[in-house]
């Protein structure tokens, strides 16, 4: 049994059921190097305000980067007996320098202080997650210029729709990814706050400059409101909802590469060293990166309503059931970074079967919406259109063929204002091409939003 | 059984079972401005386009203003049998002005139009929500101009922890809504994009201009991707976490509200007309508007899975799924603006007993940090300093002291370092004067606190 | 304005927003029948334990039963102005038999007695969710029954993986839903106990015959400890559970049935009552029903969640918190029991395409497990016998051939223990019904389940 | 990189990105024993069926009780280059006895494997949990028996409500893990029953006595559909669900934990050994062990949405998707576990303040019910009593009186019906005594309720 940084006034050793039950250091390691991070800046504040001669100063910050540097080499043992990293961290440093470790902890609290490693190890993970963003968004973008002019059902109800590119539906996701590092750099702005000096909750009346140390740290200011500053975690939960729909947009396209890899659909080949086999049935191939995303979505989500509920009716200010913020928090943010990479892996590997998807786009009646919209160019309104085609559609249903096999006759027979020339929309290829509008799916329009999404991608870069 | 837009190739009417299930008139016809919005500025780009003639549009955009003022007067029937609004509004125009309202149909999708419309609704939707929360920021300014003098105990695990000053209390939450209207900001910037003239999802060969649409409906440009445009409820599910995290502060508050209520608190009265009694017990006085903000809580976190849960694994682009956004986007926004506005009235109504909370303060150990610092300033370090004053903490639990009643023989015998006026700390106003750091509790800071708020008010005002 | 049951200590009326704020009649009006059938059965004790006159009883009971016609036809207003149902009800019973209707609340408070009217509405509907739960089980039944011998590929990572019997594949629904309804059998038996005479939440010192209500209103006792009656909601929760586990289940089926009904599966072909079609493009035939199922479930896994949410960290007993049980009760119900009516109207109009089944049966590599299990009979450990037909596959897929194309040299040269009659395994109709044990999917197994079933049917029915 | 179970038909290594990805060991390593116990079962019925000889029966169940053993002492590496703990129980044996380790594989799959293993896991933990909250409910009987005539206020809305006994608050949770036991049991006669030998998803036609191993294994029998045993997650969802709601109880009663250690209520004193200090305020003795277990709910209740979201919309049978089951599984039940025994340990080595107790429930209008009751047995109608001692509660709070206080004349004199006897009813501990109904609050119901729990854990312990 430890001694604690509390134990004054208490006259029994913690029951071992509770310390276990409270310890948290097997979570909170992680936050190791941040609380150095902020040790140091937090030192050399107290040096200037007097509360460290230089000397103190120098062994304090002197210590704390052996340590980090201990912490690196992974030579730090995480005895279960520290309450949590903190504490670990102090006792190691008064092992290093002495007592004087202990002037350290002047002005700060473990309230304020867990607040700072917090925010600091978020502003790391949502730069690492906005890069591995945007490492998807580049294999995207680069499948989206080889696949211009590749041709494919679009769908809608997973029925086929109307034919688009193949690179107009990846590029879909690309902007779905481009509002998730939207998201993540308007939370920086929002999060990036110091909460040190705010001590237990309340301040202190010795000398403590929080611009001073927020500055060092790469904040934007000090947080404006000490009691605010140790009991706010918005931060963590708006950063693990950003991981949330990014977990939604990463499930949705799993789900593609699930379907696409059916034998029923045929769209997408697997490469042998992203599949897995089975153990039992010698032929299987299956799509297991695509389906753990999926699977980890419930997962994110479910982090999500663990903080949303943590923070229910909580009283001010630091409350110990802030503790659980950080096993949700590590665990959304472990599950997104491992998923981006895994799914972008699966991405640049994989084979895009272009025949089997241009045989889909032609099959079927993909084009009935070119000829309502050839009847409105000869002056139907589209309502009647919409059932002069949908007539013929149910004719050649009934007759067991595809639209495009009534001959011109036919077509002329169906409607006056079907012309001889009517037979040509019903082509494909015809079909995407003439879709030029803005945000369309034409290889025309295609080129002018890789040229959009090139733009987006430098603008991040920068 | 009405005619539907669609039944050009169906052979069957829909069963009434499929039909009462699929219906969403009556959950959707809180789009109906909206939709009438997005229609008057697609038949103007028709119009501009050459696919309305001027007398076309004029019928059309006038039959639809016609119907917005019925809609506004109450007057339009929500008969069940029309599919949703859209076919409602479309039926209606019908009747109206003649077939040729089926002309507005061009080049638009139902996908589209209601990706269209939820958009416009969201965006006035956060728009008072910002309203709501900056006019309870107000109250809470006010009350905080009142009491910067005014002593309470701030609390940590609900224990008393050291003095504060009321206005720094209320304050906390003014920044937590603060934070609340800045995610709407960022919400608005991200959202504001337009989807009509995506169509189903693949756009439409007819003349669209994409642009003209967005800049006559105020937003920032068309998206970019057709697909995109159709399938994305990102802003929804961004919309209502937003709504959720102001749940969360609210929960928090009311939490305060209800405890500090209690007999045992008695901090804060409640005035008559925002507290409800009991059937059986005539000296009940029940703070029930806290306790519904509170349990209305876990009703916008469950909207909040919903919408995640409905977005998860669906393959491009749209699905009929997402008729399931309306019913949590609704609730969501209503319970949340409905509680900022009750727990408004309920502040701008309420007492605060000023006396039993300075009783609080003064009665405990709530300055014993205060003694610690003050062992700092004269040298020792603060862990020293910590179990100095808890031994004396210790005995004077022992001894049913406080520790204020500590002579000052009795200080200067426990440590060399406690002098004379060491007992001077141990008052609840010097030592909340004593914490004038940024941020911190103290008149003299919270002052300048007050001012930043206003400032930060007046920047959301403009 | 009008008079509350519990004004005598208040000095100012209900604030309009409070008032609205709190009302709870739009919501709750559905206990009506429930509550009324609670008061009659209170009213009787209250007669048998001498507090009601035999008149007053008479009067009472007569006024309620009255009551309950006038809202079967639907004649009651109401208004918003009473707080909620029982407001009401005793309003109405008091314009009915004047103010003697005041002794019906003689014992009572309205905490036990919504207790008590959430628990007969709740009692009610697992009755009628159950009811559902049956009708499709037999719907499914009768197709098990008819495609006990048709083949379809069985799919695992919905990939092909052997061959499967039709009626295997619903079955594995049937046995979902039969631990749907064993949990909602389970459910009421915890669930069958009355809270009626808790009162407030301690009681009361008049007479009051717990035993008697209990009995009267079909309950298998009285809840043993009266704070726990007021304030226990696990029933609710436990309901809406079962509700989200059944939706899981019908997400399942709707989920397959949106592939099935893909062109690229084409297993199944849905009645066009049963489907709708697309405003802009005449070809389209959606799987609305399935589609919307599978976006309830998120709906009502919220419900799940804001109910949870709801009852966290509730101090005992009643709390106002609690009257936000019945929104997320009632969606997760009425949800739940409109799915299950409209997807078994889908499941038995719909058309299965066996042929197609047949041939995804056929293609492919399905019954390569058969030649493993094959050369295991011949006595090969079966980590070998799964390498051997591991390495025949990729021979196949290189060459572009199908298993069964395999000649018996090519099979016999390949592997020692790969005699002449091996390659009768590979074909599909052997490779079925040879799988004959417990639980299997061959015919003769299939018989046996549909007997198995049959059973457990009838044990539901009686 | 090892061999997998299943490379035959693959060219490539799997990618190291997506091994580590899709790697489980380091989560499904607590399903060794259970692994092994299947396995042993599997292998005897192997050995009947004549698949295995007595020589390699024996020889592959000698090497799985060795494997066993060596789990037990914490000796097997967890070799993340395995990919689950079934291959790397299969390589190990492998290692011990050669090839003939292949053989147990036979007519099995990892997906019934996993799925047997499971469901052993969870039963065994399932009788964990029973156990744990047995043994909290023992804790809370001995202090009701203590505590029968200990008087407090009875809260509603948290406001002082009437007069109850300790014993009859502590109860209320008795009946609330009560509750959670009877869920367990019904969990258990539900998903007592054996998935082994559906193999991948379709059975096998290899000898399988499927009735012998359930048996062996203490299964109530097979799973009757083998698509349903290998993608049936209903019993994981199931038990985290009762963990939910025992979570919720928790949460409660560690809300009252908190408040009750407050300064301002005072009615429970923590000892030394389960509370906490703080880093910098001397005199802080925190109630952490509530405040952790409050804020686990959320984190249990997160592992539930999780695990729903996660079975939403699966197409049958085994995904990949469904080894994300276990980490919410096994956070759910550790958390719960870890909770149940540290509240249990908070308990009983409190101090519950019964002089606090009484001065708050003889403080303030917790007999005015009483009064009322009075009046009715008198002969006024309830609703009219309520309005008269209405009016003596206002009249008391102006004059800042109790209502106690009040002279005999002057109650007289506010009704004829108030006799000179009717002040003996506003009496604290008359009050309570006269509550003697079934379930009620009075000491002699209270020992009635007693022998009542008694009885109940009795039948648990059968």
């Amino acid at each position: 049994m430890t001694r604690k940084a509390w134990d004054g006034r208490f006259k029994k050793q913690t029951d071992p059921i509770v310390e276990r039950f409270s310890a948290s250091i097997d979570v909170d390691a992680r936050l190791a190097q941040a609380d150095i991070e902020g040790s140091l800046a937090h030192a050399q504040m107290l040096q200037t305000c007097g509360i460290l001669t230089d000397a103190e100063h120098e062994a304090i910050a002197g210590g704390l980067r052996e340590l980090a540097e201990e912490f690196s080499r992974g030579e730090v043992i995480l005895d279960p007996a520290c309450e949590d990293i903190h504490m670990l961290i102090e006792r190691r440093l008064t092992e290093k320098i002495g007592e004087s470790a202990g002037k350290l902890h002047t002005g700060r609290s473990r309230n304020d202080q867990v607040a700072l490693d917090l925010r600091l190890w978020c502003r790391d993970t949502a730069g690492l997650l906005d890069t591995r963003l945007g490492s998807l968004q580049t294999v995207l973008l680069g499948l989206a210029q080889k696949h211009a002019e590749t041709l494919l059902p679009g769908y809608t109800h997973l029925q086929r729709a109307q034919p688009v590119t193949l690179a107009h539906h990846l590029l879909a996701y690309f902007w779905m990814f481009h509002r998730d590092r939207s998201r993540l750099a308007d939370w920086k702005r929002r999060a990036n706050y110091s909460p040190l000096g705010a001590a237990a909750m309340a301040g202190t009346s010795l000398p403590n400059d929080r611009e001073m140390t927020a500055r060092t740290l790469g904040f934007d200011g000090p947080i404006v409101n000490s009691m605010d500053a140790v009991s706010d975690r918005d931060f963590v939960a708006e950063l693990v909802f950003s991981c949330s729909l990014t977990m939604t947009h990463l499930s949705r396209m799993a789900e593609e590469a699930v379907l696409w890899s059916t034998a029923e659909f045929g769209f997408l080949t697997l490469d042998d060293s992203v599949a897995t086999g089975s153990s039992i049935m010698p032929q299987k191939k299956n799509p297991d990166v695509a389906e753990l995303t999926r699977g980890k979505f419930g997962r994110v989500q479910g982090d999500l309503v663990a903080l949303l509920s943590l923070l229910k009716a909580l009283p001010l200010s630091y409350m110990r059931d802030l503790q659980e913020d950080k096993p949700p928090l590590f665990d959304a943010v472990d599950s997104t970074l491992a998923c981006l990479e895994a799914m972008q892996r699966m991405l640049e590997t994989s084979t895009f079967n272009t025949a089997a998807m241009r045989r889909a786009a032609d099959d079927g009646f993909a084009t009935a919406t070119d000829l309502a919209e050839y009847l409105v160019r000869q002056g139907l309104a589209f309502r009647q259109a919409h059932e002069v085609v949908g007539k013929l559609v149910a004719r050649c249903l009934d007759e067991g063929r595809r639209l495009d096999e009534l001959t011109t006759d036919e077509l002329v027979d169906a409607h006056p204002l079907l012309k001889s020339d009517s037979a040509g929309v019903l082509n494909t290829q015809a079909s995407v091409q003439s879709r030029t509008l803005t945000g369309g799916p034409s290889p025309e329009a295609v080129h002018k939003q890789i040229e959009a999404a090139r733009a987006a991608l430098k603008v991040w870069e920068s």
